[in-house]
């Protein structure tokens, strides 16, 4: 994590200085910050409350990169009645230029005298300067409230910000048995409607989806967020799928059809391939730089370095979010490897047997090798059950499970 | 269901005849009758409460064959308290002379006023004459109470009496592919402490397991319940191993090993093989028939027919509740012939691999011959989940998941 330049010790820093209003206003503060849930990327979900003798007196969210700070809009709402008032954020203030003034000057500005941040913010040109500028203002800080909350809105943010790495999550959809597809390759439909609605807003709220070429070339996959199946308000859906996620497909010897459904669409496609290419693909490099960003990426025993790969994705394409949508021996390679922060798996009750289409390909022999999770949630969606697993240490599992 | 002969007009038998006085009393009837969970089969679970003037003065529930059934104990702890009382029972009262004499004499000879059953008796010894005996005794009598609940207290005993088979359950436990051993066949341990001894309660609750021979020969598996991982009171414990299921072997052409460990196990063995044995098979049965009861069954394609074993241990061994624990080949055998009530699945947080063993044999390959389910229950135990899906019509299927 970034080093923080606000200066505050410990007991400063700890959520018993919080009375419950502040827990209340704050609580405040996160729900508005989801109204942003979608939109915001590649920035943070933010929400802020600004509060005058226990009454709400002006909110706001960000919505959309480019767009005012959440604090700005509090502050257009609040009016004269900022002064004196307590403004609750989520986020530390910024305190950098971006495409938008620091909102930690905007806070001095309107008056208040007191800001609660549920966390400082670990983007190396803000950590810590925000709060330390406006308590240099003669203005009381506080940091450290609902932070673990605050921190699960940005989990993307916060992981490029401090590990200079994407939130990578793994989505598959399987039957009860664990299989994807029939032997053939029939898989339509595994899920039902609310399960591949559920996928779509998945979609969106990521910043990259991650494919194997493989899938393009069988199912000729378009990997956007359509409107008409997000399940969301009017309005939400037209700013999502204006702003379509980043389509990458992994293609280490570029056997991508030139014809390609995705080579055509709005948005950005990237095409990962070798970097070590003969002449005939570097000939087709060049012909599909025109339809899309070619990188050409190291190997690893000759698959694609996807270590390597999410560094770049993060670094030069600021993708906070990465959904891995793939088949069976890509989806097992980002596990196998570690690379993988929350594994979602849609489980159809249905039995397809064991001729049908494996989940994932690891070429593990003993139990000893077998990944290990734990599962965080599991919901209904319609028919389907989707479960959410988070990779775990082996240590932690052999003591948990016992003999 | 057998012929009632309790008469009752359709508003007598509706739920609205009550009051949510008499609701309270039979929950709490409910309630008394899972005390027996694990002890009455093959008897039905009982539970009977009597009140008086707002005011329970008797208590009870059928604990294990052969002793008092629920009314007997309520009415003893009743004692003179039971004249002008109501009570509250979960099943009709018996009206033959079985291990135990009619409780509906006792009901009648304790002096209550009314009778309230949650639901009539199928058993076609009972089937409403208990009720109308009471009836006739001048005493008011109503029926159907809470019935739903009062039928999810005995679903094995009720499929035996009203379509002579046994409750099927089949149960089993994977990683989250959908494996359950690795290729070598190791296995130990997929699931947790916790999902072990959910196991254990669940063996317990069965009148009979079914495995298939391949997990004696390889596991040398005894199928019993261990009293120390049931995780239950120690009283209870005892009792539950002093009753062991009845252990089903199918084993077509008797490979079973004469040295396995559950020949020389307390309680019943029952081998299954073909009705056409040759001479050595029919040397070795008659070897087998000392440690086991050996039923030679008709074959269908070569296997055993599991639909007239099914109806054999129902009628001649009076088992309600079938649990079945076995390989991928005769689970699915049980699950695609449609024999099945419950599939219970304990998923254990882990990925093992597509070269790791399957869950359910079935021999598909087209979307349409997948068996469709609906998920009813999950749960987590320790790290593990446990789902309980219940087999559906997959035209009711075809409909709920869209296009």
């Amino acid at each position: 994590m970034a080093h923080s330049e606000f200066n505050s010790d410990s007991e400063f820093n700890s959520e018993l200085k919080f009375t419950s209003e502040d827990r209340q206003w704050m609580q405040r503060a996160i729900e508005l910050a989801r109204e942003g849930w979608y939109t915001t990327h590649p920035n943070p979900r933010v929400g802020c409350v600004i509060v005058k003798d226990q009454e709400v007196v002006g909110e706001g969210f960000h919505y959309r990169a480019g767009e005012p700070h959440a604090e700005v809009h509090a502050i257009r709402d609040a009016g004269e009645k900022a002064q004196g008032a307590t403004a609750y954020v989520t986020l530390e203030p910024c305190s950098h230029f971006g495409r938008t003034p620091p909102c930690c000057d905007g806070l001095i500005a309107a008056g208040v005298s007191r800001v609660v941040a549920a966390m400082e913010d670990p983007n190396p040109q803000v950590a810590g300067k925000g709060l330390a500028r406006i308590q240099a203002a003669g203005i009381d800080v506080a940091s450290g409230l609902l932070e673990a909350e605050a921190r699960a809105l940005n989990p993307g943010f916060l992981k490029r910000m401090e590990h200079k790495l994407p939130y990578v999550r793994v989505k598959q959809a399987m039957s009860l048995d664990g299989r994807t597809a029939m032997a053939s390759g029939e898989s339509k439909w595994i899920t039902g409607a609310d399960a591949r609605s559920d996928v779509q807003r998945l979609r969106a709220q990521s910043g990259a989806i991650i494919t194997g070429v493989a899938s393009v070339i069988h199912d000729d996959s378009s990997l956007t967020v359509r409107k008409d199946e997000l399940g969301l308000a009017d309005t939400l859906s037209n700013d999502i799928v204006a702003k379509q996620p980043i389509r990458v497909v992994l293609d280490t010897h570029l056997s991508i059809p030139e014809t390609a459904k995705l080579l055509g669409l709005d948005g950005k496609t990237i095409i990962v391939c070798s970097n070590a290419l003969n002449a005939e693909q570097e000939h087709k490099a060049n012909f599909l730089a025109e339809k899309a960003t070619v990188i050409k990426a190291p190997l690893v025993e000759g698959r694609i370095d996807l270590g390597w790969l999410l560094t770049v994705l993060a670094d030069t394409h600021e993708v906070c979010d990465v959904l891995v949508e793939a088949g069976a021996t890509l989806c097992g390679q980002f596990l196998a490897l570690d690379l993988v922060d929350e594994y979602w798996v849609y489980v159809a009750p249905k039995l397809m047997g064991a001729q049908a289409r494996p989940l994932v390909d690891l070429g593990y022999s003993t139990m000893s090798q077998a990944l290990n999770f734990e599962f965080e949630d599991a919901v209904m969606l319609g028919r389907d059950l989707r479960l959410i697993a988070r990779p775990v240490k082996s240590d932690a599992d052999n003591t948990a499970a016992g003999k």
